[in-house]
């Protein structure tokens, strides 16, 4: 019997039950956790490793809305499109039109977050310096939205839920360890607090409404585990990069 | 050598050229010219026969927003994706927000002229009725964007390019013909008509800025022929369902 169908012929938790589970889990394998994110919330990191963080980081976050639309094309019912679409222009912004001004979006937020660290939004874009491991754990998370169901794309976006309480004491440690790093540029992580609250909530009602049997709440489990390493994964590789060599240094 | 290699060596065609012979397909190929949509325009078509088409029909318009989204995930450029994420929202509309009211969109409309023309817009969503063939073919559009480069898929959407006329056609033909059909379901048609020359000449832009070769030129070809066999496929299923039994009438 596979592990996806080990609950099979289980009851089904109740909401707060899986909520709970998702909880549990997010303690365990969620990336505030990470060591290399421990530092970066102590101000432990050095310019240099900060960059090298958010060069990383910003390979999947220009992602983000390639996966969402990957998610978009597969939900069939039009109101849930309707909605789902918001995410792919929070990230890519909305150029002017019909009178309303542009919007930015998340993409351009993350360059100027880059600019106020000292990095060029040239080499940003450019995707020179991406570490391999980040480059197949971005497409692993694709992949995974594209070939999973429904269920499990939408439920892989559930660290979410942990997201906003993360961009918040990043906030704050940012502002008192990174002082070098104009305020301005953390304007991405206050506009995710409320817009990963929202989201997260649609995508959490999405999964009770969808996960009515235990096996695909095991599913919900399982996709949420795998979008925790992906997240995990990202830190291993730029943890490792930015290593000092054994013996140069007692700091780590 | 494969037909789409065939003009690897050669030099690639001029713009000027390569629309020549997207014409040149177009009169041979796009479904202006299929009996059915002849049969329509002339007045032929019993409201049975139409309201067949308007029902089939409506399952390829419901999954154009699908394949947009698609096409939108091959997108790695986000002023492209900006653009083109405008279709997706032509189609299945905006809910209200920040003030500013909500659009119905294609698919909404599309409802609307079933309902002026009698049918159901719970029979229309519900999708019963609608022909394996008709299936077959938007399935194997939204596939041929799917696992097509992107060039492929947005050459694909090249038929636009003909739709406007096709258009103005249609809504001269069914005010003449179809009086009993009321004037507001046309409305997805007169919008179509701005839309269609807006969504064609981005699409043809594109088309020339990507294909610099005369093999990716033979591509684009392939995938505009590709597409107008969908859209044929589509009449000839909803012509045979249709057919009067052979000896049943003179009519055709």
């Amino acid at each position: 019997m596979s592990t996806a169908q080990a609950g099979a012929g289980a009851e089904p938790w109740s909401s707060g039950e899986l909520e709970d589970r998702l909880r549990a889990l997010a303690e365990e394998r969620y990336h505030h956790r990470h060591p290399f994110n421990l530092r970066m919330h102590e101000g432990a990191l050095s310019p240099e490793e900060l960059r090298c963080w958010i060069l990383n980081r910003f390979h999947y976050q220009r992602n983000i809305p390639i996966k969402d639309a990957v998610i978009l094309a597969k939900l069939d019912d039009r109101e849930l499109r309707r909605s789902w679409i918001r995410r792919i222009h929070d990230h890519d912004g909305r150029p002017a039109e019909d009178g309303r001004p542009g919007e930015d979006g998340g993409i351009e937020r993350w360059l100027r977050l880059g600019e106020a660290a000292g990095l060029d939004r040239v080499l940003l874009l450019s995707g020179e310096g991406v570490l391999p491991a980040v480059r197949f754990a971005v497409e692993g998370y694709v992949n995974f939205c594209r070939h999973g169901s429904p269920l499990e794309a939408v439920a892989s976006s559930l660290t979410e839920l942990f997201a906003p309480d993360l961009m918040v004491t990043r906030i704050a440690a940012w502002e008192r360890h990174y002082p070098w790093i104009e305020p301005e540029g953390l304007r991405y992580f206050q506009v995710r607090v409320s817009q990963g609250r929202r989201d997260s909530e649609e995508a959490l009602g999405l999964v009770h409404r969808w996960a009515r049997t235990r096996a695909d709440q095991e599913r919900v489990l399982a996709a949420f585990t795998f979008k925790c390493d992906v997240l995990w994964s990202l830190l291993d590789a730029v943890d490792h990069a930015t290593a000092v060599p054994a013996g140069a240094s007692d700091a780590r």
